[in-house]
């Protein structure tokens, strides 16, 4: 039994020729709506699907745009994602996706994968281990369109969306300084990743336009819950003083930092004062008090990346037999701002729990 | 300038035939360990990748397999794609991830896209519309192994693995039975979904084996945040009096429905007791008090379902010819179990609140 149905069966059960069926399916203005209406009964009745895999050996598109994520487990990933597909699907694409585990051999598999089954392009924020680039100038050698995202890479010639990721954690810190805090730790992202500079940056410069002195030994490397719980575990226990604010540089770092605080107990926002970066709405409104974070737009972020992805293509479409060098590269960068919750104003830390105490004992 | 390197290419640059390097890059025992050390040495190179189109277009395997789920920002999916890539990447097989959004239409799309790319397998969670099933008959039409996790299809003979739902809905509300509650309302998932009718039959059996009243206003249909509130906003403001337990079908269904008792001025757990169905371990226990869930094996689901797709193409390949209707359809159930937290429980609310307080004066 034959698995799959081709052209030639359609053209079989009409008694006309495959090429008749084949214009036929590409609505093409030589044949007649009737034959049209026919073909498409009968295409539908057989259960016909397009061999896109012969046809993108023919002209070497799949309409398919390969997309590499880090973690698909963290929610801002998972928003550019549906921003990506809002686009993707207006514009006939359809979207894969692979995940990387911050695990750098899988970018390569996952990338060279995309590349062999023909992807008209990819999308890609990088890992945290990503130190070597060859398989982002694979993509690229040949021919095909290269957008970074969130995390993007200053190595490579590529477009590229970020969000005012320096913008963002100066806000956060001159936030800080504005509630009085004069001693700010910053709980840092690897060195590996330009988002991660870039917000240490803004810390950098918040602190130095206030004044204030710069203790290198609170700039520290913890970029999960547990990191976050024991870089708190550490200042509790050294002989230095603690800090009065923390800068995190996601919520997750922020939620840790805060559980890990509270167990020992030290009061936020009254004693420490916390600031995350957005990843995940979900849980940041949950906490007793409530996450101060810079949000981010991802899905907006997602559906940028798609437009420049269309733009770059319809570029190399003009030139498909030359391998062209992105002009000079756009880096689109989107508005970040800081929301005030409980965790870093103690007024607004007492709103939060006087709502709850008033609306539980009514 | 050409855009792809082939095996023509890494002949002409050692002066020796295109079959030659063929078998040379299979390690075929015909060549030479010499040749073979060359031919790899300038292959990574040219920076040569495989046309798996061409390949899978010859034997009709791209080494790839297909997920589709409903929504990734649903941690329960992304841990069990976790699953899924731990077992698929070390039997050498990648993964392609599609998301539905809860359409069918991009359900049939996706599932469409994957075959006509030669996916060798598809592992599928349906959304919560579909109620026509051509679809994945149109993939065991080609041959193509198909395995359900989470949300299956009874209408379509295939593999499956689910978790032991009516189990962990029957003890969810027995635990609250034996927590005092009497009068227990469900808010239930779409009837559409096989999940949420067992977890129902669970709800229903636990309260008649108890010779509990069911009352059937109190069996509504919310699954997520918002219609949680909204379910308990019109409980609230009814003439009937409140439930005093609720199981709901799912976490974010249990936080809405704590957050609006909350605003609304009744106590969880004193009042109105509360069990989820996990979903996102991530904020069940950021939450004062802490949700009662029960917990299932999401990770292990993926790697389940993997496992069972390898055995099925194993079984196809065996005869290539023939579209084999799956024999009886396998049905893997796993283990659930009830997780206690201050949700459901006054004096495991207490303890969790006195640790804080506690912590927060020493």
């Amino acid at each position: 039994m034959k698995t799959q149905v081709t052209i030639k069966d359609i053209a079989k059960a009409l008694n006309i020729s495959p090429s008749t069926v084949s214009r036929a399916l590409k609505d093409h203005p030589d044949i007649s709506q009737k034959t049209k209406d026919a073909v498409n009964k009968i295409a539908a009745e057989l259960d016909y699907h397009p061999n896109t895999i012969a046809q993108s050996l023919r002209k070497s598109r799949s309409n398919t745009i390969g997309v590499v994520v880090p973690e698909l487990v963290h929610h801002f990933f998972a928003s550019v994602i549906s921003g990506i597909e809002d686009i993707a699907y207006k514009a006939g694409y359809r979207v894969v996706i692979c995940q990387t585990n911050e695990d750098v051999t899988r970018e390569k598999i996952n990338i060279s994968a995309l590349i062999s089954s023909r992807v008209d392009g990819v999308l890609c924020s990088m890992t945290k281990e990503t130190k070597e680039y060859s398989h982002f100038k694979s993509i690229q050698n040949r021919n095909i369109p290269l957008i970074f995202f969130d995390r993007i890479c200053n190595e490579i010639k590529a477009d590229s969306v970020v969000v005012q990721d320096y913008e963002g954690a100066y806000e956060a810190v001159e936030h800080l300084i504005e509630q009085g805090c004069k001693r700010i730790a910053h709980f840092k992202g690897p060195d590996s990743l330009l988002i991660t500079r870039q917000r240490l940056n803004g810390y950098y410069d918040a602190m130095r336009e206030s004044h204030l002195q710069i203790d290198e030994d609170l700039i520290i490397q913890a970029d999960d819950r547990e990191s976050a719980r024991k870089a708190i575990y550490d200042l509790v226990k050294s002989e230095e003083p603690m800090p009065d604010g923390i800068f995190c540089v996601n919520d997750n770092v922020a939620v840790g930092a805060m559980m890990q605080l509270r167990e020992m107990g030290i009061n936020v926002p009254r004693e420490v004062k916390i600031v995350g970066f957005e990843d995940d709405t979900t849980f940041t409104r949950l906490t007793d008090p409530q996450i101060s974070s810079v949000f981010q737009p991802a899905f907006e972020m997602g559906q940028r990346a798609t437009e420049m992805f269309l733009d770059e293509l319809k570029r190399k479409e003009a030139h498909p037999e030359k391998i062209l060098e992105p002009k000079t590269p756009r880096i689109e960068v989107l508005k970040t701002k800081v929301v005030v919750r409980g965790s870093s104003n103690e007024q607004v830390a007492q709103q939060e729990r006087a709502r709850r105490n008033y609306l539980e004992n009514v």
